[in-house]
């Protein structure tokens, strides 16, 4: 996955007051002293001054509700907080850059997952951290809570586990199911590719894109840049390009090999970035200066993994024409939190009950959009704090969701 | 179970302003309005002004953080809202006097209750609504999503089911696990009944007591009662006395025969009423005077039937020296809102991995306690407005846990 980075200013890196603690170990313990007592609580929205307040708020009052919602479920979403209400779900099993650290220790990433969703699209976010791997037993224990919530994201859980949770439970619930280290990321790259293929000239149907990466977000990226044209797109694992021919491969890598690689292109990075139009890097691991060099003329490359990306920016600019990283101290940072806090924002304003192919398409679409005339190379993709990102994409997604009539009935 | 009932001005009961609607429609009618958008919503503690703050409260920051948990997972209670966060869990099947309504329509009481935890004792409290009714899959649900919380409070789940998901559940987790219509309905009525024996000059160990009502609550009283030294009591379920010879019974109501009625009592409320000293009614049921009548000297009549006590209050009177009822337009209102707060409250303050027979007993004695020199046949149970409520409870809950060693570890 791509561990997100939410932007930074240097001076975050740099203690407020003079300090011999270097600034990574300032960081530390400045993020601890933070996280004291939590990021979140949970706040009555309505008022609770006396007796009378509560007599409507709980009972007696609350049986009138409760006997609504009982003759007319769709009523849930207007009277109780589900409307607007999202569960982020982890099992703890491959978060951040740390791996699998279980779902007690991931709590404080869903915390400022929660937190983002609050911020930045003024939905309302519950961590879950889940104590089960097992994919029916995740399954299951999804579904069986999710009549409270408006919506399901999916988060820090591992391929290729991650693919078949979400599959399953998209067909076994009637609200979004999103996994977001995959659509996130893949949403945010399409958008950064788009204006990248505007500002060289090239048109997404005759690019060809090397993706390094197999997890969620390699993935993920190749799907929805499939769905935008893109056909020559070559992925690599940690063992070279995915091909049916190989005989080390995951269902979902198996998969992958079938559905990408048309050339048939095998070897490692060095064999197939020669001639390449777009390098995208969501693994961790490094590439070196000579296989960006012998990529096509002006070519654009996206080195996403964190906290180091797979080549230098300062180095991959001698060659290409565009640049992107995960970081937000270097310009045109791909970073997630610009698309789930509006996708979900969109989801829930017209009770969307999938995020559909199209949702995810026209989220990029509307994220690119923001650009606008301000297009150049160092600016292919809207700043996380830019106010015209959650709403712009939260259009895109209600827009979609109505076309294609994937929303859930309204009381008559 | 016992409905709760929130105290209400008589004012709750009619509109603002004039209105021809009935007051029972007036309160619907405002109820609905009220919950427009549901109840709660999950706020940020910490600030999110900029980059900066982000970096420390996501990534990078957070990472440090999940990585202080995984090497030390006691200090989730501190660097997360573990530490002051309980689900309200429960299935929907036996929701105030609306009894198996399902998971989603039961979502306003839940909200309802976290709002009760916040307002009356600061607990983060989380509504979750279980789509699943057997005890395995709801013990096993309940075990998963654990990790990110600091208490489990279980509500309306059906008897006997909620007998054993319980037990199992203290087995499992090491976080306190309490159904509070079982154990909060039990201490504010061993309060009460504390205070009323005092009231009317009597030993609890010499009482007899008659219980009607054999599910949760009536199961939880006589354990409870049993703790505090009543030897003599008879439950009574819509079949009359609960003895062993009894082919009808339940595996609960089996061990409840063994454990009461030790003068093996038999037949209806008619019959066992006569001469005994308590009745505590929550059940639903009705109870003619001349049972009440027939009670011994200056008898103790509890009927918490919502919203209509086994026997009016003005009849019980006639005969009985205190009278206690669910409501909050009488005297003596026992509510359970005067215990789960508090609870929960002195459990997470202390990290409780627990709540013993004993940590029920010392809430019930503090509770007994604030009414102190007041006490009247008018009032033998604080109102629970009254400040001192919560932090009294709390403080016994702590207190005892303490003592009683069922606390988790700290850091060194």
């Amino acid at each position: 996955m791509v561990a997100e980075i939410v932007p930074q200013r240097r001076s975050a890196e740099s203690p407020a007051e003079p300090s011999a603690e270097s600034p990574a170990r300032s960081l530390a313990r400045r993020a601890i002293d933070a996280h004291d007592g939590g990021k979140l609580e949970v706040r009555s929205t309505v008022p609770v001054r006396d007796a009378a307040d509560l007599a409507l708020a709980y009972t007696p009052g609350v049986a009138h509700v409760c006997s609504t919602i009982a003759d007319a479920p769709e009523r849930a979403r207007e009277l109780t907080w589900k409307g607007n209400t999202v569960a982020v779900v982890t099992d703890g099993s491959a978060v951040l850059g740390l791996g699998d650290i279980g779902p007690q220790a991931a709590l404080p990433v869903m915390e400022g997952k929660a937190l983002l969703f609050k911020e930045f699209a003024g939905v309302d976010a519950v961590p879950i951290c889940l104590d089960c791997r097992d994919v029916d037993e995740l399954v299951d224990t999804i579904a069986r809570l999710a009549p409270g919530f408006g919506g399901i994201n999916l988060e820090d859980i591992s391929a290729p586990r991650c693919f078949e949770v979400e599959r399953r439970l998209k067909e076994r619930l009637d609200i979004p199911v999103f996994h977001d280290d995959q659509h996130g990321t893949a949403i945010v790259v399409a958008a950064a590719l788009i204006n990248a293929a505007v500002l060289t000239d090239r048109k997404l149907a005759d690019t060809r894109v090397v993706i390094s990466g197999a997890g969620a977000a390699g993935v993920a990226v190749t799907k929805i840049l499939q769905t935008m044209g893109v056909t020559d797109i070559v992925v690599l694992d940690r063992h070279g390009a995915v091909h049916p021919d190989r005989g080390d491969l995951s269902t979902a890598k198996r998969e992958l090999a079938t559905a990408s690689n048309p050339a048939g292109r095998r070897g490692t990075v060095d064999d197939v970035l020669p001639g390449s139009d777009v390098f995208i890097g969501v693994s961790g691991g490094t590439i070196p200066e000579s296989a960006v060099a012998s990529m096509a003329p002006d070519p654009i490359v996206f080195a996403l993994a964190n906290p180091d990306p797979e080549i230098p920016p300062a180095v991959a600019r001698r060659h290409a024409a565009v640049v992107a990283t995960g970081r937000s101290d270097h310009a045109n940072q791909i970073n997630n939190v610009l698309a789930f806090p509006g996708i979900f924002r969109g989801a829930l304003d017209v009770r969307a009950t999938h995020i559909s192919e199209g949702m995810k398409r026209a989220s990029a679409e509307a994220l690119a959009g923001i650009v606008g005339s301000d297009l150049a190379p160092e600016y292919i993709i809207p700043d996380p704090f830019d106010q015209r990102v959650a709403p712009s994409v939260a259009a895109a997604v209600a827009e979609t969701a109505q076309a294609e009539g994937m929303v859930a009935a309204r009381t008559p």
